[in-house]
Formats: C-alpha cells, structure tokens, sequence
C-alpha cells in the first residue's frame, strides 16, 4: 500500500476541516490522489449520527452511548470510505479519528479508557493512521473562534474545563504514542500551522518515494 | 427490589408487544404498578435510533455498527427508564432486551458472539432480568402475521434463513441460561400464549409474596 492514512485531531476551534481540505487539495496537486473524510461522518450512516450526536435536544446523552455511536459511525466510514480509498491508491485526510473517542469520551466524559480501548480493537482493530497531528490550542481560543450566530451544537455548549480535560487526553495520548503522532501549535496564524502540515504530509511523501523508487 | 424485571423476546411476529402491554395491564390489576417498555426505543435517543435502525434506506448497514447502536439505545433504557422504574418499586416488562443482540447481531447477522458478550458487560453489566420469555414461532408464521401494506422495515425485509438463524439463536441462549428463561410456543392462539404468560409471571409475583410477607 502505497498511499496514506493521515488524521488531524484537535478541540474546537483549532482548524482541523480547513487544514483536512488543504492538505487533500495540496496532496492532489503533488500528484497523489487524496479524499478529504470527516468523523463522525461521511456515510449514510454516519451523517444520520453526526445529527444525532450534534443535537442538544438529544439530553441526557449518556457518554457511553455517546462512544458506542462514535464508533457505529467510525466503522461505516472505515468500510466504506477509508479502506475503498486507501485499496484504490488515494491518500486519506481525516477530520478526526479514533483520538477523539479517547480525548472526549474517556477524558473528556470519564468513560473507563478500558472500554474505549475495547472498542478501539473491536472496531478498528489494525488500521493505524500512518501519521495523527494534534491540533493544539488552549480551549478559550478554540471556542472563541467557533464563536457564531448559529446556535451551538452539544459538544460546543460543554464547559472550558471539559474542553481543557480533552485537550489533555489528546496530548496524553501523543506522548504515550510515539513517532506517528505529532503536536502542532495551532493557536498560531492559519498560515503558520499550515506549513507545519505541509512538511510533515511532505516527509511521509518524501519516504514514500524513496520506499517505493 | 421487590419490583421484577421481565422480558419478552422473539422474532418478528410472535406478540412481543401485545403482550408485554397485557402483561403491564395485567400486573396493574394485582396491584403491581408495571411499566412497558421497548427496545430500541423509549427515550429520546432509543427512538432516534430504532428510527435509523429500522430505515430500509440506510444500506449498507455494517453489522457491528448495528450491534453498537443497538446497546445504546440500550443503555439510554437502562439509565432513563429500567432502572428508575424498578427504583420507585415498579415491575418493568420490557420488548426485548440484550437477548435480542445475541440472537440479531451475532447468531443472524455473524457478528463475533464475544463482542456481543463484551458490550453486554459493558452496558448492561449487572442487570439481569427476573425473567426472559422467547416467544417461539416458525419465521414462515411471525413473517405472515406481520405482513400488511405498509413497507417492510429493515429487518422485516430479511431472508427466512436470517430469522431462522436468530430463533435457533434464542432457543441456544435459553438452552444455556438455565432457569431464568422459559420457551413458549408462540405459534398457538393469542389467548393461549396468554395463558402460559400469566402464569409465569404469577408464580413470580407468589414468590415475591411470599419472600416479602
């Protein structure tokens, strides 16, 4: 396989869906085939959860159901967007992965991370991404930015504290994750963070066309 | 806990629902406040999903994703309706229960029977039913009673050997379960099938009498 698995993860606010469509756009135009995916999404099924998970009409949400649909939305989209494309030779983008389910529902809701890692195996099971950027940003930036007319969604009505506890999950899990995760600064210029992206995605090509010549 | 929890299970078309409706009624008038339950439904996320879940439109389907659905809106049941209903000294019959996991999602639909086993004790963990009725039937019967001009659900639009495959997987379960579980012939008249219902929830209410008194 040549083609790779690369996943932005982060709070809201720090930019992942702008930077996911950048880097399949930058991708296509180095020659590669890229699909931009987004969780929980992207599916038939997926899209009905993402409403579903979004509403704050759907309350009380118990946080164990909240990472059941979490990944009933994950396994859609594994099967029928990432494998497809990765097997058809496209890089894949995600917006989000399974670092969410242990940011937010573990850390974040306090679901035992046993049960987490359960289903991560159960759900996910080999398929690693080749490369997870943790978009980082202290909370009260991320939510300022996402500051709109739009009514806030379930997630974005949470506390800081929850957002400050998902923001550490995230960087937990980097540390505990070794080489294939990186942290980036996004509290910096949209500019800035992109080019971080572009030469990181830009050495896993690097080692690609070296690996593959 | 005085209140009993009880649990109707079955294919398609065997009177799970009219009879767990009786059995409340019936139970009300010995003076036995009883509440009837459904799964998936009953709450506000159970009948969202038990929407999705039946929605012949959402295709494919991945069957894990049906089993993670199905436990939670299981858990949402659990947490809003089961347990505070058995709290305030009510008996609880509900339509269907973790039953029907094991015998849609693994033995129908091929779903690893140890995932199943995973989400049960991860969901419903302690919780077990007083008692577990299969409804038991031929599926060529439960399907002709349930035909009409409406469009088949999701489910309902199954093959014969597909519900074959989930009856033998009931009467599996209550070949393994032991004594809080009891087969009974659904195929026989309504009233008959009734008869055998209200007996077996009448020795559970004399056993509660005279464990109580």
């Amino acid at each position: 396989m040549t083609a790779r698995f690369i996943v932005l993860e982060g709070i809201e606010g720090t930019g992942k869906s702008t930077h996911a469509a950048y880097l399949a756009d930058w991708l296509a135009k180095q020659g590669q085939p890229a699909v931009a995916a987004r969780e929980p999404g992207g599916t038939p099924l997926g899209e009905r959860l993402r409403a579903l998970l979004l509403d704050p009409g759907i309350s009380p949400m118990p946080p164990q159901a909240e990472a059941l649909l979490m990944f009933a939305a994950r396994s859609a989209s594994i099967s029928e967007v990432i494998l497809p494309a990765l097997a058809s030779g496209a890089w894949v983008v995600c917006d989000r992965f399974v670092e969410s389910s242990y940011a937010y529902q573990a850390y974040g809701r306090g679901v035992p991370i046993e049960q987490v890692r359960a289903l991560d195996r159960q759900i996910v099971g080999k398929l690693r991404p080749d490369l997870t950027v943790i978009l980082d940003a202290p909370p009260e930036l991320g939510l300022a930015r996402k500051a709109g007319p739009e009514k806030k969604d379930r997630f974005e009505q949470e506390s800081l504290k929850f957002f400050e506890r998902v923001r550490q999950g995230y960087l937990q899990r980097a540390r505990e994750g070794g080489g294939r995760y990186i942290v980036v600064d996004a509290s910096r210029k949209l500019a800035e963070v992109r080019k971080d992206l572009v030469t990181a995605v830009g050495q896993l090509l690097g080692h690609k066309a070296s690996r593959d010549n």
